[in-house]
């Protein structure tokens, strides 16, 4: 069957998958949609404005010399603005929207106008400090904002055809390319980006000297060339070659781009030391380095990991853009790899630690990402370093990237979202209202005869999984996680996979400090939390205790936090004003006070009704 | 009965106490000797020589113009000098010492030289950036460096007679109030230090421009005059007026600093509102921010304390500084308050968060004195930032001052160190073994027939005390939580006080989230720790508990860490290798596996033997 121009997959050269493009997906009814129409109607433009106040255009304008004036904002600022146009591409794809396009349009005219004749892009250093080009590479972030700027790029071709702004990136990539290398500038960006960013160039130009480039700005770290400000090699990604890495350390935006960079690098290659780091870290990070959201981050001195198993709820940091970051390296050790421990993160991830990064409302962002509030947290309109909105708006833009792939056999599904799905095996379509419940009902709709797999995650939170085709019971056939159904499929077939979804309490790892004797309340991919908000006045959320032995039901609330399943659970409230007078009492057993019901809620809907106080981890009683 | 000069009472004006010189007070055979002695034998010359390699006499000399050459270190360097130049002071009041007299001599003689004509002295903004004196008020660290330098000239004079570096101070002080008050520059010090060393210099000067100076300074915190280049007014102690302070906030060593100054112009001034806050801050600090250890400061980021029970074990900073500084506060409130409260949480200081900050052998210090080692920590020589080393040498060497004080009706014993105490009363020696046992014996030596009261402290720790008076039993007659016996005195006389001393659990307040289900193991004042080097090598430290309901043994072991106490417990070891593969799981009970008899060493001494894992709260079976 013919591909048609625009949504054909994208070949990645070591992967059995073939990686679907966005506009292959179209996003039906349900979880998912709505969140993405929130993002396109709300946050989109709500970006827009705060990309004006914040000086992004302004810059831009002041870079490519049209207006006169002081430049606005941090030195990374030109970042956020790629961020958000990437989002905008994503949308501009998926539908017409006259506003987006227009505001889409005056930044990519201003990027045009504002690059120099010889490619260089930065609107700090061409404004504020033009002498000091490629002079502060570890923290300069020069290279990083051109690698969010080769994304949107990319981006832009791919969606629209429109090769404006990879005409810009190509030109910079390549004026990069007379600066670092060999006999050159020696170093590599303290913030790594720019290597992922690169090798995405190079798959849609197939232009050599950007995965070389890639390549080059890998090998280099590890080499201590990088000077650091903060005494810690580690932040900037400096301080292990990559290829001996077995450790997630340092800044953790900075750690996982890299780690998607180093993927994508394998990826292309087939390098094994490469996949092999990659793996090691990746287990590194999630059986000792991540909160049960799937955030990462404990220290806030670093934005960083921490040692094994120092996750504090107190100072959680779970930046957002480390949750992305994790997302799009799981992404690529899932094409890698063809295993569902990749897409188990990356769905946990996706709607806990990434989806708390923003309001209901679309029009406030966390950055930071507690796991335990003591009340008084909520989200802001924006960020004096404002990286995460944006990564959250084309984050939500491009969602229908992840959630397939083709090979050779078939059709692999891996996140549930309602949604139509082209590929040259079929249409395929399902319906669901997953993650409330299980239930994934997919129809085949456009197929030829010919026999085809289509593959199926089973989830690591599932327990019991059935799957049924056209109403006939069928017995799971696994491969690395994936339930496989090789038939010929005709259309109108259906196949119903059904994953029980029950309400479940989960314990930490006995080395993890502040989770000792708690539980946290999940269902499915949920991660859930308790808030003051469902509590009455006379109960301090901090007093209660949860009753790890009574049952757990699951209610449906369509009316609640924009329709939510809640939890309800039984506790015991202890008589917190015994310690008013004293921090520290001899040993003895808390004094329990009246039971009481309690409520928990999806994990990122938090923060929505009050300050009040949260948790994720509840006391047991 | 007529004072001999140098060992009379320090009046402190709106105390019902008067505070003791060093040279009043004798340590005997015991706990505390033994550390002042090795302090004196090896802290202080180790000091001497790591000052040396650090460039703290080379900058002196090259702001003296004796040398030329590039400064050395950081721009707050002198005030680690001073600060063991207070320690060296100390220690030639109780004995003569050539080697430590000929340093103290090189440091004073390269002081006075390098004064500036105007007064002004501090060798970075002398010989470094003479264009920015007193331009970076918040974190050039100038009067904070003026204030430990009037400090180690108070010492001089108080220990010596000696007033050469008093002049150097005064002449410091008096070109400072040039500088400084309203209608001239008028902000306060990010790092507060003066206020309390400028009253000091007072009470030895009784010159009331050091007063108004003192009281300008902290009239003048929270005005906001202080730019803070961390965003955070709190951190430079400039957000709140200090009368209307409710919390304590902030880098710890900043707060504390200040807190002992805010209390010094209540001691002078006898404002109740100064003293008011000082509580309130007080009880702040101890209900809600303080390890128990006696260590402050939860956040690495800020040096500084978090929001309440915000005390996470992984990442305690507790730096040796603020253990300090929380001693020089809690000393002022007691003479402000007479009550025993204050004393206990010096003892717990002293004995636990302070002493941890030394090895035993004095040659290598602590910083940061975490609650928890996952293995790997060690105490370092010296720091790049070595404001602890030289503090706990000042400390260590003035313990004397901080003992007993003197009121119109008698004395007041605080400290249980065995000692001589010459006060005008009477000659009072105290024989003991505390902390290892609680009874502890006084004997009169000298006094005149004239009733007085002997105040002895009954510590809040101690479940059941009791007393003698030449082996006659006694009720104990309580007042502010001390012991008082008002007779006419003879000598010869003895008095013991028998503290029951027993092996206790501790539990923290529920609303700590890293210790929740755990208990710390205290014995009179001691905290107590379990190391992975009393284990064997198949029992990790991290996969054991406690059995909560286990009878504790106290065991004498002379030969062990320098002569200890030992607590011994019982406890279980889970099998952690279930959890190998996954961070969160199902909930169920952890799986015990064989018992395993436990020995607690004091928190003190940990990191004495080996770098293995080290925990203060023990999770429970």
């Amino acid at each position: 069957m013919p591909e048609s121009r625009g949504i054909g997959p994208i070949d990645v050269t070591h992967s059995p998958f073939a990686a679907l493009q966005a506009q292959a997906v179209e996003l039906r009814e349900g979880f998912w949609r709505t969140r993405q129409q929130l993002n396109v109607g709300v946050g989109l433009p709500h970006g827009y404005r705060k990309l004006e106040e914040s000086g992004n255009f302004h810059n831009l304008a002041l870079a490519a010399g049209q207006i006169q004036g002081q430049y606005k904002g941090p030195l990374f600022i030109d970042s956020d603005l790629y961020k958000w146009l990437e989002g905008v591409i994503f949308t501009l794809q998926a539908a017409p929207d006259p506003q987006l396009a227009a505001m889409a349009e005056r930044a990519i005219e201003l990027i045009m106008a504002a690059q120099a004749p010889d490619g260089y892009l930065n609107t700090f250093y061409q404004v504020v400090e033009p002498q000091n080009r490629w002079k502060n590479i570890h923290s300069g972030h020069e290279l990083y904002c051109a690698g969010h700027l080769m994304q949107a790029a990319v981006a832009h071709v791919r969606a629209t055809g429109d090769e404006r702004l990879l005409g810009v990136a190509c030109r910079f990539a390549d004026h990069i390319g007379t600066i670092f290398g060999p006999g050159r500038l020696e170093t590599c960006c303290g913030h790594p980006e720019i290597e992922t960013a690169l090798i995405e160039l190079y798959r849609l130009t197939r232009r050599q000297s950007y995965l070389d480039m890639a390549a080059y700005f890998i090998d280099m770290r590890g080499k201590r060339t990088v000077v650091s400000d903060y005494g810690i090699l580690a932040y900037y990604q400096d301080q292990t070659p990559v290829r001996e890495a077995t450790a997630v350390v340092g800044h953790a935006v900075r750690q996982l781009y890299l780690c998607a960079g180093v993927t994508d690098l394998f990826l292309e290659t087939g390098e094994v030391a490469l996949l092999d780091s990659q793996k090691r870290l990746w287990g590194d990070m999630t059986t000792s380095k991540m909160y049960v959201t799937g955030g990462v981050g404990s220290r806030p001195t670093t934005e960083g990991f921490g040692e094994k198993y120092e996750l504090p709820t107190d100072t959680a940091y779970c930046e957002t853009c480390a949750a992305i970051a994790s997302i799009f390296w799981s992404y690529r050790m899932l094409l890698a790899t063809a295993e569902s421990r990749f897409a188990d993160l990356m769905e946990s991830t996706l709607y806990n630690a990434f989806l708390a990064g923003v309001s209901l409302g679309h029009d406030r962002y966390f950055y930071v990402n507690p796991v335990l509030s003591r009340g008084g947290i909520e989200r802001p309109e924006w960020h004096g370093c404002s990286c995460c909105p944006p990564n959250v708006m084309r984050l939500l833009a491009s969602l229908q990237h992840y959630l397939c792939t083709t090979s050779r056999e078939g059709i692999q599904c891996h996140q549930y979202a309602a949604a139509k799905r082209d590929t040259r095996f079929a249409s395929l379509v399902l319906d669901t209202v997953y993650p409330w419940q299980g239930i994934c009902t997919f129809r085949v709709e456009r197929t030829q005869g010919a026999p085809w797999e289509l593959s199926l995650r089973i989830p690591g939170w599932c327990t019991r999984a059935s799957l049924t085709v056209n109403g006939q019971a069928m017995a799971l056939t696994m491969r690395r996680g994936y339930a496989v159904i090789m038939r010929a499929w005709h259309p109108g077939d259906t196949v119903e996979l059904n994953l029980l979804m029950e309400p479940r309490l989960v314990a930490g790892h006995p080395n993890i400090e502040s989770v000792r004797h708690c539980a946290a309340i999940t269902r499915g991919p949920l991660v859930y939390c308790i808030e003051q908000a469902d509590l009455d006045g006379a109960t301090p959320l901090l007093d209660v205790r949860l009753d790890g032995a009574a049952p757990l039901e699951a209610v449906a609330r369509p009316e609640l936090l924009g329709g939510i399943t809640m939890i309800g659970a039984m506790g015991r409230v202890i008589d917190g004003a015994a310690w008013q007078e004293r921090l520290y009492q001899p040993l003895a057993p808390p004094t329990m006070l009246r039971g009481v019901r309690l409520s928990a809620v999806p994990y990122y809907a938090w923060a929505n009704r009050s300050v009040g106080a949260m948790r994720v981890w509840i006391p047991l009683v």
